[in-house]
């Protein structure tokens, strides 16, 4: 049967005093209307329309790799509103569509496969997902008739039964395709607020002796982000969900509660992981790897047994048995070898680096491409810009460049090749060859107790 | 009516185990006693006076700048004998003296606030500032009646039926100070630890029929630190306090739990703070910054669009939208313009930099002023010092400084300047010209083989 | 009275899903079984013997250094075979042996001594370790009789009385080693599993008419570790146990659920620790030290009144009032005086730096021999390795070594010498004398037009 999914993603988010969508608010390192498209992209929903509103231009650019349609809701008049805007979407459609909030991110995919499954083997027209709640004050309560939905009550309008009653809209929907767009052409808004409730679509499809069904899923899967307080309460959860998927897979963590791994990550067996590393996007991390305290890694591929400490790696690759760090830095598009050693206070931008080559200190590597087996002395620059145009540098295999020592490119150094150090080079060193340019040492004997500078 | 506090910080604190007086130890960055001082002052109580004893000149240095009177407790005869000490900021006033412990930084301004008030609009003689707790062994209890105070009982003196109250002392008190005052004439220390104590002022106040009325707050304000294990429980309290304003005020803390803001820090709306940074004293960052993990800061002021990472920054001022780190350290008296870069292993000195102005990687900028729109090459060094003083640099707007060049100081570079990589720079630099120091490069070719250098 | 231990270490934990052998997992820094061995002897048993089987080799390699004797067992065929398997070390003993499994690191020592005195002052010829559970759900029970041991009843074989039942086997044991090897020629594998179990050895006992006790310990002690999440929780539980000592001992732990401080580091009195710091190994940091956030130090002394900032310090002593950091790399075999300053993005390898000595940035000394009271500019390098082999320096007392300078090793550097900026070292500095390398400032006036390089 055709399934599809809507996501409502219109709201401003008052309480979130921002002026970013609520929507796109991260939790984890992703947009929470993100986290909700992977969740339906995983329970096999792929043709998702986002009904956007608020900062519609800002979701739809966050949004934009994920292959969504959207509606727009010009006014919040009420989520039976929202669905109306999708109308369109939803025009000569048969089968299912589930109905969700951008704000809920931490629905699991299989609770999404197992409301699509109750939907459709019970013939419902509505699905409700619903929670337990012990103290259900201000909810929404399911009136259940022979296991089955009869009615939604608000919590202003039950009555003393109905309010001893802690089954729970939760706000999320199941809903056959054409029983919910006949609907919607009867919704009203007549009441207070003026609004539009897709609760009252239930209303409807019971009016007309549709069976309504209702699925209890665990409250924290359904819970909403309406403030900072409580966005910070939902990725400490999605923290914790990750973090233990992770230590059951056979990695260390020394202290699941400070570290923090994004909902993509992936990370290989037997590596250890200290406190207060952050490991972001679609980071990769492979078997044996140990991260000692406090780096941050984004969107990078780590091959295994790779040593990091203290570092940040921005978009690279590391390879095998590599160590970086401490205070390593480097920055997107770089590529590390095998056995190479990326040491303290070194930046790395957009080069290639060689195996077994030794950057060890205080060096800085831009827009170059290094061979293998070769060693930086420490102090090494790159002079890559000239205050208007970057330039390459290409170092051959096996070349040795002294301690303090300027390249500046465009220059090749040659396979073999030595570089004195202190040496500005600014020609080509030629294979097998030393290149130095430096002044000689000059000692002038008495100078310090002639001026005076004797301690 | 005239209002006035008396502050207690004269004990020692043995189970501190510290040779810094008790009152002294930090919580969230601030000292104890500074904390009831700030509390006080919110709470309109601006006359404030601090018994001291032991460690006095250490108290006294530390609360300077406070604008507080002192009075001297030479021997710790009990808290009785601590407002005798007190006597003399009394002397000839008349109105209200709040009576707090300088170990007691939790209590909020709004209840002293509440607690003045109570004590006026009832026209009691003392109000006791009071707890329920569930388990209140060891502690004095409340005795009412008819709703205001009746006595005092110590735990070990309970009968019955007083044991069962759990209404508690919590040693804090507001006092009329004239019948304050006749009463402590009246003290004596015929018990068996030899003290005066401030409780029996208030079994004089009612032996003489003065109303003595009690106002309950919550345990946690009436906190007292008499331990390291009590200190490190009352600064948890105090963060997820000061964590959970900034996240209402709309600033994001991916883990508040991991996050070290200081009392008096301000930040701006839509700001995102990554877990591992530390926040301390005056700063001040304002909307729309990034400060991703493991940043210090202290006593600073960034702009608006900062994005600051694992960097320490002190005493300084970062303009709007520029970036620092990761790993730079800005020391005091330091002013970064708008849209500039303090990158990687990065420091900058009591200087000044222009908008727009890249320093990006590798750099000691220290006692300098310099433009707008300039460029540092990696591994800029300027040489402020001769081992004997400080010199100052001054470079002007749109210099480019090449890499590993040493700008010795006192030196000045004009504007339009450019410096070629690998250059000592010992004399003025006219606007517009190139300035080079360096040796040129000679290749000596087959060299490594000659020395037997080749892998 | 003769005592020994006999540990088991043999299992492979699978659900650690790891290359690792479980008893090989670290907590707090510490291998489990290395825990294990270190309580035993702090509980005076010093003669220990490991079982060891999966990954043997591992096992011994991490204990070498700890004095233990081993016993093989190929095939895990039960506790009881295990012990079997150390009959050679029990032979001709008489006394007690204390049977512990690799994997409980939390054991207190003194729970231990006290398992020996109940055993001994009773004249038990076993003694059990058990726990109360609230949920004693899939562990044997402990069916007592006159306050003694009468059997082990596992859950599957208990009936609704014994059921009941909440005090369990902890798998922790005490035997009269005499008795304990008699029963093992008596145990058979005649059960589903076809192993051989310890437990049985209590029914042969209890069959003879032995007297079997048990000792009841708090569950925490006994907890065992079967996967990374329960490695995690005992890391934990261990690491809040560590760092309350450290505040009952009088240091300040800003947040000690955020500090990483190994089961064998000493911390004097007054040392205050931000949190993000790991201390690591056999380190000692004694009196009035203050840790900034987010250093880790490993196996290193650092003396009094120390300031540590975002650094790494590994194998090394730190002098008296010497600060570190930010952003400091101290390699192993370093040793830095007193009043020192090791600053920013300064790495020190296998170096003595004198007292009051300055190396305040982007410096790398590698190798070094350093007097007292010098200075080293910013960017300073020794150029400590020509490609092939590794060369001293050594540097006297009041050297001023210029910025960016190359000292080329081996190579002396004289007392009260002082070396221009920008230099290369290659020949010895005599003492008071001026050493200069660097080639002179050229300005070349209307480059920069003439260039087009004008912005």
């Amino acid at each position: 049967m055709y399934k599809c999914a809507i996501i409502l993603a219109a709201g401003e988010g008052k309480r979130m005093k921002s002026t970013t969508p609520k929507v796109l608010h991260k939790v984890c390192g992703k947009e929470m209307v993100n986290h909700v498209i992977d969740i339906m992209r995983i329970a096999d929903l792929s043709d998702i329309n986002i009904v956007i509103g608020k900062g519609a231009d800002k979701v739809k650019e966050s949004t934009r790799f994920r292959d969504v349609s959207y509606s727009y809701q010009d006014k919040q008049l009420g989520t039976g509103h929202a669905i109306i805007c999708a109308k369109e979407f939803l025009k000569h459609k048969k089968g299912i569509v589930a109905i969700f909030n951008g704000d809920v991110p931490l629905m699991r995919a299989e609770t999404v496969k197992k409301l699509i499954e109750t939907h459709e083997n019970n013939g419902y027209k509505c699905t409700i997902v619903t929670s337990l709640l012990n103290d259900p004050t201000g909810y929404g309560r399911i009136v259940r008739r022979e296991g089955v939905v009869d009615k939604i009550v608000e919590h202003k309008d039950c009555n003393k039964e109905e309010l001893s009653i802690n089954e729970i809209n939760a706000g999320i929907y199941c809903f056959d395709i054409e029983s919910l767009v006949k609907s919607l052409d009867k919704l009203n808004n007549n009441n207070a607020q003026g609004e539009y409730y897709l609760t009252d679509v239930i209303e409807i499809l019971r009016s007309e002796d549709n069976t309504v069904g209702a699925m209890i899923v665990d409250y924290e899967e359904t819970m909403g982000v309406n403030s900072r307080v409580e966005l910070a309460e939902v990725e400490k959860i999605l923290r914790n969900r990750i973090n233990k998927k992770h230590l059951e897979n056979g990695v260390t963590l020394i202290d699941a509660e400070n570290t923090y791994i994004g909902a993509d990550v992936q990370i290989g067996q037997d590596t250890i992981i200290y406190p207060g590393n952050a490991i972001e996007g679609k980071t990769v991390i492979k078997e044996n790897c140990v991260l000692y305290p406090n780096s941050r890694i984004k969107d990078s591929i780590i091959e295994q047994g790779v040593s990091i400490q203290s570092s940040v790696i921005l978009e690279s690759h590391i390879g095998e048995e590599t160590t970086v760090g401490p205070f390593a830095y480097i920055r997107p598009e770089s590529t590390i070898g095998k056995h190479a050693r990326i040491g303290d206070f070194v930046e790395i931008k957009k080069s290639t680096i060689g195996d077994n080559t030794k950057v060890s200190h205080l060096t800085y590597i831009g827009d170059a491409e290094v061979g293998e087996d070769c060693n930086f002395g420490c102090g090494t620059v790159i002079v890559n810009y000239d205050g208007k145009a970057k330039y390459k540098t290409k170092i051959g295999n096996r070349a040795f460049i002294g301690c303090n020592t300027n390249l500046v490119a465009p220059v090749e150094v040659k396979d073999n090749s030595y570089i004195a150090a202190g040496s500005t080079i600014t020609n080509e060193v030629p294979e097998g060859s030393l290149a130095i340019g430096r002044a000689k040492q000059k000692n002038i004997e008495g100078w310090v107790d002639k001026k005076g500078l004797k301690k």
